[in-house]
């Protein structure tokens, strides 16, 4: 069976045991020194979530047809950099909690000095990666992905967008603050994994980056509306987190923004403007739609 | 007056002067959103110590005949890792202290969360810096300089080095122990400034890189070294942290693990090996030797 004719299923599955694999090779291994830390980092970084960032890269490097050896690369930096910001994220003096996927959080598991470190060790080693790997044709192309993931991390980006979240808790917010507040938060690490992916391969011709730019942000904003709708319905038990919790401790969401229907809408309306993006790309850009699908019409 | 007639005093204030603009202009400006978040990213990283590392990477640099224009960058992004590590340490999880060169830890002046998330995105600026500025003839040399950083500020050197730091408390280590502690959590970072100030010029002979290396290592243990009689000899007062504090935490020190006298001793004798390794060196590598004579003889 050739690649082209694998269902969608069959190939997340494959991605998703490929970067189990290659992020368990590329983790410090858990008996060297320091043992504890090591250990706690695969902890945080193995056995993880549904892996959406990965598949982005995969998808976005399938488009530029990279090598999978490259992007299971440039996909580990950017999935350790989205454990280090659940690991903080989950520290007490953040969101204070206890479960994640199921599993106590890492400072619960272990304590909060160490969760502190791992998550500062789990960055560290996302930039490593990019640097000590041969990821792309020109060492000049490699620095520009070290840049990405950077800026997509820090102040401008997730870490910025994590303190907004902060200070607007218990403060309504209207939509243009919301989504100013998720392009921050998760939008732009998830451009960053499709950049990072297609980065891997040939260059991309002038017409088809704005293309590839604005599905990339079309599918992060949606991703987080469906993560707000998804947690207003949910339940403790099929969510493995504790649902229901942003509106309890009075975070802004989509839902109480707009309501749930409207949540709803928009995720829907986000999703054809992800394929619209796709349109100037050929049958190369195919798992990149079947992944805003996903996304969106997920249940979990 | 030529530069290289420029007496220690005003080399050392002239580079901790041009430090202090050139991080006032890289870090976000503090009006930029999130304001709160990168005004407190200031307060971390600007009018802070001595810039030991800085100091170091412009000696060095100054050995392979780099431009200042290029080592202020990368001294600029080490400095930012050991500034994110001193907020992170600080933290109540941590060595919970309240006061850092005489002024209210981070998590004091502001919060804990915050305080948090402006080590996260210290750490994502110093990646960006060294990707996004030209400061090595090739961008190969720039993703091995990258590769350098992360390896120093990771699990198997800084952040490592705090977690051996953590299972030590309370514990009383071998002098070799100690020095397996040291060289990850101090001597890594040191090591990295001392390389990527080099990294910004000429490349080196085979001859002269074991050399810079064996430097970098005596003064990266000597700082330490010295840390630790002076945090013994100190008062509150004069050292303008809380004097004394390690060996109250029950920390190792190399004053509980050998003595005032074998440590004075032993900072003594690393300042003598510093020397040793710089004699293959010509003229231009003044400053290194001046440096390791200042880090041993420091009285604050």
């Amino acid at each position: 069976m050739k690649e082209a004719e694998t269902g969608f299923g069959a190939w997340m599955g494959a991605i998703q045991a490929r970067m189990e694999a290659a992020l368990a090779r590329l983790l410090p291994q858990a008996q060297l020194a320091p043992a504890r830390l090591h250990e706690a980092m695969r902890y945080a970084a193995l056995e993880g979530g549904k892996r959406v960032r990965p598949l982005l890269a995969f998808a976005a490097g399938e488009l530029a047809d990279a090598s999978a050896e490259r992007i299971e690369i440039a996909a580990a930096a950017v999935e350790l950099i989205h454990a280090y910001s659940l690991v903080h994220d989950d520290l007490p003096c953040m969101d204070d909690d206890v479960l994640r996927r199921g599993k106590p959080t890492l400072h619960v598991e272990y304590d909060e000095a160490t969760a502190l470190l791992v998550g500062d060790a789990l960055q560290s080693l996302a930039f490593q990666l990019l640097a000590e790997h041969r990821i792309a044709d020109e060492a000049r192309t490699q620095l520009e992905m070290v840049k990405v993931l950077a800026l997509a991390a820090g102040s401008r980006g997730m870490a910025g967008g994590q303190q907004i979240d902060l200070e607007a808790t218990g403060c309504s917010l209207t939509l243009p603050e919301l989504e100013f507040m998720h392009i921050h938060k998760t939008g732009a690490l998830i451009r960053a994994a499709v950049l990072l992916g297609a980065a891997c391969g040939r260059e991309l011709q002038q017409n088809e980056k704005p293309g590839l730019d604005r599905y990339a942000k079309a599918v992060g904003l949606a991703f987080q509306v469906v993560d707000d709708v998804l947690d207003y319905d949910a339940s403790t038990a099929t969510l493995g987190k504790t649902a229901g919790k942003d509106s309890k401790q009075g975070k802004p969401t989509y839902v109480s923004a707009i309501g749930i229907a409207a949540a709803r809408r928009l995720a829907e309306e986000l999703r054809g403007q992800a394929h619209e993006a796709l349109k100037g790309f050929d049958a190369r850009s195919r798992r990149l739609g079947e992944l805003a699908d996903f996304i969106v019409l997920r249940k979990f």
